[in-house]
């Protein structure tokens, strides 16, 4: 057994849950499997989680965190409330191939799953999505670039509803052009936009 | 065990699996369970179906010819292309939820399934809808009112975007306002037209 640090276990505790969920369901998946893939017995795993329900909700939070500081990393050099919204975009496709594992396991559990605790958490993972869509769209009323009079929540949710969308073809099914997600979100920016854009 | 004749014994037995399925997933779910809740042996149910992924890709195309039965029979009253499409999302969350327990199959099988037949009607479900879309807009295209230069499968892959987002959002997590998606779509018809709908 590997001698690792506290945070350091955990971490690697929940790599090695988000590839055994990816790859063989949540269900069908056992804290007995997750510890001895990763190397440990079970007891050592319940030290930092207590139930594999633990375990999904540290992913989801985890993808949620590591999406939300990728995109406001990836704003933080644009003052155009558009281009900030197509860089989002343009780098979506690699930002779900990076996490595909992770997020079979957020689409996996979102489909089949009826566990309240496990719902809770991808309902918030989605209002924390929904609430960085509305800061662009916000700003981007107030420097008077999209229409005043729109409900910033029409257009978070269809950014929202179109990602949720592509990442299931595209991770699960088949390649998508990438003309066909540049075309969605230009029609979306079109919808919101004062000028045309 | 009831008397039913083979059609019908066939239409039951794709019933019970649909809710099974959705119930406890396509994994954990075994004929013998579906035979058992059918109230029939597993050999009268291997007459109709030799393998559990036969009685996938029999859900998966019945919830297809379905979907394009219903939307076909909707517009066949209705001339204008936007129209039609407008019609297709005002009744599409009563068409998902008419179909909860067969969608439930399909998405689960979208985010978990690694089966390439059951990958593979998967696929041929969205080429289905893809057509039906695309053919709406061509017409929309030949009467003048959808812009020329546009490539129809634009427009359609969003909207089987935003379908599967919605539909994600809406089975599994919590109720959308209708104007969310009403929303978007007025926003796609915008994107296709020449002149302002």
């Amino acid at each position: 057994m590997r001698r690792l640090k506290a945070p350091q276990r955990r971490e690697q505790l929940i790599e090695v849950a988000t590839k055994l969920f990816a790859k063989y369901g949540y269900e069908a998946t056992t804290t007995f499997k997750i510890a001895e893939a990763a190397g440990v017995t079970e007891p050592i795993l319940y030290r930092h989680f207590e139930t594999k329900q633990e375990m999904f909700v540290a992913i989801v939070s985890a993808v949620s965190e590591q999406t939300l500081s990728n995109w406001q990393e990836l704003i933080a050099g644009e003052s155009d409330p558009a281009q900030q919204i197509r860089k989002i975009a343009e780098t979506f496709p690699g930002h779900i191939k990076q996490l595909a594992d992770a997020y079979h396991v957020l689409h996996g559990a979102l489909a089949t799953s009826r566990d309240k605790k496990v719902l809770a958490v991808m309902k918030e993972h989605y209002a924390q999505i929904e609430g960085f869509f509305i800061r662009i769209i916000q700003r981007g009323q107030e420097l008077g670039v999209f229409r005043p009079q729109l409900d910033p929540k029409g257009p978070a949710w269809q950014l929202i509803m179109t990602g949720i969308g592509y990442a299931m073809i595209v991770l699960n099914l088949q390649t998508m052009e990438q003309s066909l997600i540049k075309n969605a979100i230009e029609s979306i920016l079109r919808g919101m936009s004062i000028i045309k854009v």
